[in-house]
């Protein structure tokens, strides 16, 4: 097959009638399908379901320290679970604050207090003039929802497979006291599933930031979240690089259970220096009593140790790797040498990213929607949800099942040959 | 024994030698107790331990609609818990949001929206000049935590056996335009174990406030905390009673289930209007994808209906009373006659306030501590811990055993004497 833009009109003329048949036929079939939301499916689920077992009314509800873990207290995490992050993460216990089933929610109420209190004693960021995140795309929608809720303005920092262009980082961190922060994934990005090079994490932690109060946000929610057993990426680990270069204070890292044992019922963590730590828990403890430890420890007892969370998430990758496999098999085979659209092959994450021509990500998506295919609206990868060039559509390959996945994947590939013929038409 | 006021300097010499000597005597025993926190003990504990069975590997982990309980979703609140909780607090489920773990969170979270985003569409607190809290004393030490964290100022409300002096709430309210906000423990109130009236409930529900965003916070912690199952308190539901008024969306009522089943990890559910509910969730979904709907549905299999939570309680109260009632045999017995200490016999909640002669609680609570028994410090029942009279003392008699309780009471009345003899001696 010809890619499209070497067709002459009267062959895409063609070509728009055939795919509009197709279009018109699976209109009709009724399709209900979602390739919206990083959701695990119920097979990941059942996984972790015997987690539900090691704490019963038969346990002792002891934790290290003799503390009782059904009763309050424990403000920053139980021991034991301090203590399993800090292997996971490779970092020191005294790096790691426990907190309750969201990382998400660590992330706001970071961003909440610096607005209230600030950050190491500067003014808070509600009696600055201005406030700056940077934001680099393709990104996380929540990620800019939660800066976009506090009215702090967001600047879109360019990605390549590396990570973020760290010219333009250093440009703006190093110069501008307004810039506060900077949202990451580092790890199997969301959603590109781009993995930050050691040079862009030792760029990021040499960083000598015009603002006290700036903060690397990274969020290593993919951290252990591989499709290949056999090519896991490894990326530089930031609480160790910001201490080498003599900047100890200057990251937020965050991880959680979310995606290893249950979305809704699993366990988050803050890593940063002790420093920050205390600092932290000085509003913490207006804001609880202590998270639910109770939680902490059946993830505890579950794991046992680093090892236990790995071994796990290899039967994750056993399920996902043929999702992801059945997506990008078919917009391989259906739009590769088509050059309408490009995506990069993830070694892990949850998602897909996939390029559109310009100005195609919104009308694909939209002839999606009318098909049956759900997924996530155009534009959500971008801060104010404003993909300025109109390319970036986020596949979520995961809930839905490898035969709903091809089902899907057909109807995506044709909404996407469909409207790069109706561009080139207009043209 | 005649009342310490009334008595010669001469027999308050002799008395206070008498007191010394058992004093320094007790000192020597090395006695180690602590009534100062309102924790729920082990035997308590106990009771709700078979709630960690009722899920387990083999459940359907179904909810209400189909949703998959340990996935991402439901930011309000999974219906049965809703239900259960609207059943418990008598109102409508669509008044009802619920939440993590801890209903301190949900507080904490009220006010720092408020400070940041403003409620009702109204100018964000920390862009106002200033903001202004009414706080009912004695009162609850986190309560005007919060509040001081923020940086809003506390204005002390003096509260009889009915509930906080209304006219003054009313002068406040109803002409003061930055008070914002009024923290109450309606029912077995912390520390007095006082209960509102049902004027004072009208009175409230009936306020004109001059602040369009001024919110009655109705922290309702004890509802179901009796301690006498042939004498349950009542008050009238803050819900009705400010819908009947025509300020349906005054009031923010606080409950959770720390004090039912497991302090770290219950449930806490917000209730109020469904308008305010729609607008606190449009900042709680920047927040959080959902709290943890495997806990919820745990405390709902376990005690299926209200009636499950009121029999429960009924046990808890089995435990409580005798414990309770040790301190306030202690009391009567060693303090009864002397005229040096009051205090009220709550009919439950957690706590016997207890108050000195003017300007000696802060020494009660040194001499306890110096004899092995702590104390929750003097003052903090009042705002910025500052009980400008040194009276009140907040006994928190359900963590020790009977037996340990009557050996810290003894100490404490010795020490109330002793302070008690001190003063009148130095006058």
């Amino acid at each position: 097959m010809k890619a499209y833009k070497d067709l002459s009109r009267e062959e895409l003329q063609a070509v728009q009638t055939e795919l509009q048949a197709q279009y018109d036929k699976l209109k009709e079939a009724g399709i209900k399908l979602d390739m919206s939301r990083g959701k695990p499916g119920t097979d990941q689920l059942d996984l972790s379901a015997p987690m539900l077992d090691v704490l019963n009314s038969k346990s002792a509800f002891k934790g290290a320290d003799n503390v009782d873990l059904r009763n309050y207290g424990v403000l920053d995490g139980i021991k034991e679970a301090k203590e399993l992050f800090a292997e996971l993460m490779e970092c020191p216990a005294d790096h790691v604050m426990v907190f309750g089933n969201s990382s998400l929610t660590i992330m706001y109420d970071l961003i909440s207090r610096a607005m209230v209190h600030g950050i190491g004693g500067n003014t808070p960021w509600c009696r600055q003039d201005k406030v700056k995140f940077l934001c680099p795309v393709p990104g996380y929608d929540r990620h800019f929802a939660i800066t976009e809720s506090f009215g702090i303005e967001m600047i879109t920092i360019p990605m390549d497979e590396n990570g973020p262009d760290m010219d333009m980082v250093e440009e703006y961190v190093n110069h501008d006291a307004a810039v506060k922060g900077i949202w990451n994934i580092p790890k199997y990005s969301n959603p590109t599933g781009i993995v930050y090079s050691d040079e862009v994490v030792r760029r990021f932690a040499n960083l000598k930031p015009a603002a006290p109060d700036f903060r690397i946000y990274w969020d290593n929610a993919y951290a252990v979240h591989h499709l290949y057993i056999d090519n896991k990426a490894q990326i530089l680990n930031i609480v160790e690089e910001c201490e080498k270069a003599g900047n100890p204070d200057m990251y937020y890292e965050l991880c959680s259970t979310s995606k290893i044992t249950f979305p809704g019922a699993g366990v988050a963590a803050l890593i940063t220096s002790p420093a920050n730590i205390a600092e932290i828990k000085k509003t913490v403890t207006i804001q609880t009593i202590g998270h639910d430890k109770l939680n902490q420890m059946r993830h505890v007892m579950f794991f046992k140790n680093a090892a236990g969370i790995h071994a796990h998430m290899e039967k994750h990758a056993a399920i996902l790797k043929p999702k992801f496999e059945a997506v990008l098999d078919c917009l391989e085979q259906e739009l590769g040498s088509l050059e309408i659209g490009s995506w990069i092959k993830p070694l892990g994450g949850y998602f897909i990213a996939f390029d559109t021509l310009e100005g195609c990500a919104k009308r694909v998506v939209g002839l999606c929607k009318e098909a049956g295919v759900v997924m996530t609206p155009a534009g959500s990868t971008y801060p104010y949800k404003n993909d300025p060039a109109d390319t970036s559509i986020r596949i979520a390959p995961t809930l839905p099942t490898p035969e709903e996945l091809k089902q899907a994947c057909e109807v995506f590939v044709l909404c996407v040959k469909l409207a790069s013929v109706e561009k080139y038409l207009e043209a």
